[in-house]
């Protein structure tokens, strides 16, 4: 049931996990007080890479699309903290509509919704689901592999508020990105709950925006326990303007790597860290895994042939990429049946609800995994993050767990602050 | 890991756990609504019999005292459950002093403190121990069975303040039940959090005001689901001015006795059970298992020999019994290993965070099972009473537990309408 981890963890990381052992009681003083002052997204979701000497966020998904990976056992922590998310954001609401992207066929996402669907009705909510898609005009019925089934309904608009045939919800909750715009369909809504708000959509959201905000939250958590950063944090920078197809743009980004693979290499000789230092470039709005690229040195981005170009310039929905984060590359030392793997945390308001193990057996541990040919191990956690065993060593399982955890809940306390920064003003003053 | 459950029961509990599972999502949301008006207590078990036509608590604790018999996989449903708890009555709170029973020898009890301790520093807050006996009148040091110790320190009141030395608190728990009356370092306090409130302590809280409150519950939640409230509400009635030793009282108590059979019987054959009805006698005030008589016929009341009467005429701390509730007995068809056996419900805030079996080897149907020879199964629950499988049979045990999760939930309801009914006028308009 516990996948394998590496072991052989020594140096910076083991201090770090001390560090957070010892002081767990503040840290979770701490993040009770950042929850008095941020309301915590409805849900989200964090993929970590643990390098061994850095254990960092590298993407905050605020459309989690894996539920139906955690394992059965985190399924009463699911049902609490929806319970929880509940009564902070809609406290009355009986009816519930339920968004999801534009999938028909892909068998693990409508589990993922079935999942969702689960929860939520276990938390109270009487759930239906609606779809965007178009050639969704009459309750259709999709089997699932596991026997049961998901129904989808055509959305119906009444004046300002969305619904369905014989359905007024009260709360709308999105497992949609938006990465495709956002719909007429659901702009302008008045009266109904829209979960998470439309500005946490890739039609607007930008992973620049979430680093921004990771930087005060680490800044912040790096002060309480006396830490650098740079531990928890990877260095980001923004490129825009670019042309992928039209090679725009291109030198421009070259500079910006090579001058974040010099500031890693300091670090690096800092902290005696014998690594290759690459940085990975994003598309900014991107999602999916799409839009990604590991970069070593900065000619690469100059020399890239026409198949890597088509690759950069577009994303889900065709979107064209004109803006990328460069991120500092974390490697991760983690493997799951020899394939190089990295740790999700799903998290429900402010709880860490589960988590498993992207795993892929033909990437490095300097790629992403987040491409065709991963998988996922669901029974990855042993015990959930939020109970560290004081008396095992820093890196028995339960002991790395909780660390994860709470650099996962950093990163989703950065989804808060972002979605009130980048609020359109006509929330901000409401 | 999973105790063994009696499969033979049909007839009404399956009709009453199937229409529980068809309505969860409405039962969730009537919970989340009642939650609204009331302050769940901050934490609570309920002992339930399970007659296979019946499904009633016969006890509500505010002051629990077994979370060590909870098995460790509960634990982060604990920590999430607590942390909600600290949110809503002490957001801001940092320290927290807990005040246990007077015991130092009792080893499960003292392994249940040092759970409660764990559970509540997970969440945040820093926990010291104080004890209000008078011999601790320095830092003591206990060892526990699992090698761990727990630290008693002596209470310091200062001012209208109560703490440690060197230890300021912010919220006080107590898990001490204040049979032996309310000590004076304990009134008068002002500006910390008081949790359960004093009034919750025994020196004042009588078991029939609690079943009175569920009363008002059950007939609300009856109506909901459209069910008779019998079915998950047990008969009671009180009987004061008594004197055991003395024999005053006696025939009213017989006479209250026989109506209630009496009513029982009704009740009986209108459900066509072919059970011996009988009644528990309890002191009105009385915990842990002590001043408990089960009652088959009135004349036993009447013929009560010396032992029988010094046995329901002194409690806990020496209280003697004036009072006492005649509770309608649930007989219970569950055995683990044997043993009769009936479960206990534990809950934190208003989420059920476990629950285990007490089982006694040498008990019947139709007793009180919290008595010396009794043990508990702490690995009962194979699954959490909050995730109902509703593709499986009513009698599958995911869903036996999900009814055992609602009902307790009920006698915890009505433990916080019980709180704000017997709340001090001062408290009252506070």
């Amino acid at each position: 049931m516990v996948p394998h981890l590496t072991t052989a963890l020594t140096g910076p990381l083991q201090t770090l996990e001390r560090t957070f052992l010892d002081n767990a009681t503040a840290i979770e003083r701490w993040l009770r007080g950042k929850w008095q002052n941020h309301t915590p997204p409805f849900y989200g979701s964090v993929d970590l890479r643990n390098s061994g000497f850095k254990l960092a966020p590298v993407d905050m998904n605020l459309f989690p699309g894996g539920f139906n990976n955690l394992h059965q056992s985190f399924m009463p922590l699911c049902v609490h903290a929806a319970q929880a998310a509940v009564e902070r954001i809609c406290p009355n609401a009986k009816h519930l509509l339920l968004i999801p992207e534009n999938h028909t066929r892909n068998q693990f996402y409508l589990m993922n919704v079935a999942r969702i669907a689960s929860i939520l009705s276990h938390a109270g909510l009487e759930v239906r689901i609606g779809s965007l898609l178009p050639e969704i005009t009459e309750t259709t019925k999709l089997a699932l592999p596991d026997g049961q089934s998901l129904t989808l309904e055509p959305l119906v608009r009444r004046g300002e508020r969305i619904g369905l045939d014989g359905f007024d919800p009260c709360a709308i909750l999105l497992n949609n990105d938006l990465s495709a715009g956002v719909p007429d369909i659901l702009k302008n809504l008045d009266g109904q709950h829209l979960i998470p708000p439309l500005h946490a959509g890739w039609t607007t959201r930008r992973k620049t925006a979430h680093f921004h905000a990771y930087d005060e939250v680490a800044n912040d958590f790096a002060r309480l326990l006396k830490i650098d950063p740079w531990l928890i944090n990877p260095y980001f920078a923004r490129s825009e303007g670019l042309d992928f197809h039209d090679r725009i743009g291109e030198d421009e980004l070259a500079t910006r790597v090579d001058a974040m693979l010099a500031k890693i290499r300091a670090k690096y000789a800092e902290y005696g860290v014998e690594e290759t230092p690459f940085v990975v470039v994003k598309a900014d709005a991107g999602t999916y895994g799409m839009g990604v690229m590991t970069v070593r040195d900065a000619s690469e981005v100059t020399g890239l042939n026409r198949r890597q170009r088509n690759k950069m310039a577009v994303v889900k929905e065709g979107l064209q990429v004109s803006e990328v984060i460069i991120q500092e590359g974390v490697h991760t030392l983690e493997t799951v049946g020899g394939g190089v793997a990295e740790p999700v945390v799903y998290m429900l308001d402010h709880y860490v609800v589960g988590g498993f193990y992207r795993v892929h057996g033909e990437r490095g541990r300097d790629e992403n995994l987040n491409a065709p040919g991963m998988h996922f191990e669901p029974l990855a956690f042993e015990t959930c993050c939020n109970l560290p065993d004081c008396c095992a060593a820093p890196d028995a399982p339960p002991n790395r767990f909780y660390a994860y955890g709470v650099v996962a809940r950093l990163a989703l306390l950065a989804g808060a602050v972002e979605l009130e920064q980048t609020a359109p003003v006509e929330v901000a003053t409401a």
